[in-house]
């Protein structure tokens, strides 16, 4: 066997209250009225432990989204919910999103330490730029950042917090209670940065985290996304609808990691997976259409479609070919480019009319991931599959329906992956880095102030 | 009995990792390799639910604070660490410190609903300006804002964030799976703040918080920290190192609320307690000696008070009298001003050397607090009488020693105060309002959008 064949694939759950698919919420099995319990996460992530998933990602948008079918999107807070987790888990990792383009750097690294040592090593950090108006109009700002400054924006703020996360060595704390030396000060130092977007004289108030740093996650798939995941992520979350699509993206960013001077499998890439899974696959099948087929007005699908195209779709014929030149620039578009190019590559591909493109659009959740249906057994191979293929590393598990799809999840397709060696059967670490493979970075020891 | 004999009084407890008094980690039952673990502060949680507490606090500066004796504060975030509390309790209040001054509305918004929901209904947020330009700079400014300014920017805080949580309809969420409405939409309403200090569209992305609002603490003693109070807080933490001066506390924040427009005794005032407990008055004056005896050198102590006074001390005679003239104006002071009020007095009634005053800063930890030394039942009787006599609504708990000083008030000072009926046999609600007597802000009813 090689090593290559030794090697295991990751997943993670994102921890979407209501499930992925907009329509969860009105199937038998979903619990609406529970979506902002502590109990109801709590069952959810117990779950995902169960399974000896990687980790519990939580995505996030800094503002108020109006979504057609459920009409709005319930976003758990980061911080807080992850927060609470920790202390109901004991091994799971906890990924959290946030913005650099409308957070604090100090807060962010403080609040993300803290989550590090209340779960003693199990914090990831997901950072994102946030995409549209209505997210800068929340923090005093008329428009968005442009793209190529809130890329720059992020990776001056990636600088800001590990530099932070580094400020204290790993052996400062001392506690001698006979000398009365409770820390070695001269270990600890400020960071005084100072950059066009920021300036944060630091040090943290809060000893380095049991992981060094927590893991880094990014999700931008345009080519300044990817040259910050290849510069500074642990881990990427991205959209491969086609495991050849997995496999140049794959690709892509191992030949960026290496440019960027890292070894080119030091990033971990885990595509969302949208999975239906049946206990046989006329019931995976017949799950996928009975969250499909709720119905919904065709005008409200052609304003949402407009509303992503960020152009007035409501005065055309919903008959007529959907005219390429209703796309908006890339250079300048607002919200996730990796969807417009998912869009524009069905578009070419298919000839729609607005309708078709509409209901498209609709019925596959207006994203980009791959969306697998079958059985347990059906669906881990087409993960082995991708996996082999060098498309993925593992998988972010969009599950449309919450909590049935985990439960079902971790049920029927984990025991079919441990079958063929692919996944653990028990946690080996206790750090979010151990799980994933990664090393912890290294810190300085006390009396080397300046090495960093 | 009248009416006033059937209060009782509210007590918190500020959980300050290794206890208030900074040699407290040096006490042979100090465990301070444990005080950045999560078992450490459920532990501390439960043990303060044990005893009924109202509320556990978290105060909070987001710097890097030099504290000489334990060398460093040790700074545990609030969102993160009461989310964690959040799910390890059932009804014990949990109150986090922001700061208005270097913080965004739209998200302390979104962390203390989320923190409401997940306690179901126990947050409450401390909100203050921050003191010095440590913390400014952490924050991308050179210095600190000045008094009135950051006064001001508080109260559009507040505003901002109340006005938020108040975006959504009590009912807003119907969850209806027949009709496939999840929201009423049109029961959620922009906020559209504009002001000098903050621009935020809104609505919030996450529904009221059962609370309506989360409790709204305010700490600041100067004239506008105390109008701010009485304008706005649920709850005043202060200083107040003698009963007179807590009467005096009592009765202008009582008349500064009627000036406001509310009821005199809508805030519950809670001035800091720092409890010496022991089996019996000798055990509790050792305890305290034994703490305040850790040998520490007096240019340390001097360097300290400099600090505080934003003087250098270093050049003068460390036994010449303490000048007067050495205080820094109040009007522009960056730091505590009720603290230098207090030290003023103490100066002016005392004449001490510089060195003589080092030291009372130093024994009397630098603060404005009260503190009772003796059993149970001594301690008791003196939290009774100043109950009586209108200096408190009750206590925060600054426990000099953790977690045994716990311990001794639950076990000790707290069944004395039930046999007074001066405190809960039981928790009578479930939410931190029940638990301070506060009423539920109403909210909109759907329908009814444009009343708030």
């Amino acid at each position: 066997m090689s090593g290559r064949d030794n090697r295991q694939l990751h997943l993670s759950l994102n921890l979407n209250g209501l499930g992925f698919h907009r329509a969860g919420w009105r199937h038998p099995s979903s619990q609406p009225d529970r979506v902002f319990s502590a109990d109801y996460y709590l069952e959810l992530a117990r779950t995902a432990e169960r399974g000896q998933l990687d980790a519990i990602f939580l995505a996030d948008t800094p503002a108020f989204v109006l979504m057609p079918g459920r009409s709005v999107t319930l976003q758990a807070e980061p911080v807080s919910l992850l927060s609470a987790l920790a202390v109901a888990t004991t091994h799971i990792g906890l990924i959290g999103t946030i913005s650099a383009s409308y957070s604090e750097p100090y807060t962010v690294a403080r609040q993300f330490a803290m989550l590090d040592h209340l779960s003693a090593g199990r914090a990831g950090v997901n950072v994102v730029t946030s995409a549209g108006d209505r997210v800068a109009q929340n923090f005093g700002r008329d428009s968005h950042f442009e793209h190529a400054t809130r890329y720059e924006r992020a990776a001056d703020f990636l600088t800001v917090v590990t530099s932070l996360w580094d400020s204290w060595a790993d052996d400062t704390i001392r506690a001698d209670k006979a000398t009365g030396v409770f820390a070695d000060l001269e270990s600890i130092v400020e960071i005084n940065h100072v950059s066009e977007h920021f300036r944060v004289r630091g040090p943290l108030n809060i000893p380095r985290p049991p992981q060094g740093r927590p893991v880094l996650v990014q999700a931008g798939a345009s080519p300044r996304g990817r040259d910050l995941a290849a510069r500074w992520a642990d881990a990427v979350y991205t959209g491969s609808s086609t495991l050849e699509n997995g496999q140049a993206f794959c690709q892509d960013i191992r030949r960026r990691a290496a440019h960027a001077g890292r070894r080119a499998d030091s990033v971990r890439v885990l595509p969302g997976l949208i999975p239906y899974v049946g206990s046989t696959e006329r019931e995976a099948r017949e799950l996928r259409r009975e969250l499909e087929d709720q119905p919904e007005p065709l005008d409200a699908m052609i304003e949402e479609l407009g509303a992503i195209l960020e152009t007035d779709l409501g005065g055309l014929d919903p008959d007529q070919p959907m005219d390429p030149a209703l796309f908006p620039d890339e250079a300048t578009y607002g919200q996730s480019v990796s969807r417009l190019v998912r869009f524009r590559q069905y578009v070419h591909a298919e000839s729609p009319t607005i309708a078709q493109f509409a209901r498209w659009v609709r019925s596959n959740l207006g994203v980009v991931h791959w969306i697998a249906t079958g059985t347990g057994e059906q669906i881990a191979d087409q993960l082995e599959t991708w996996f082999r293929a060098g498309a993925a590393d593992g998988f972010n598990l969009l599950v449309p329906l919450l909590p049935k799809g985990l439960d079902d999840v971790v049920d029927q397709v984990i025991p079919e992956l441990r079958r063929r060696g692919l996944f653990r059967t028990g946690y080996d670490g206790r750090t979010l880095r151990d799980h994933l493979g990664l090393e912890r970075p290294a810190g300085r020891r006390s009396g080397t102030a300046s090495a960093r």
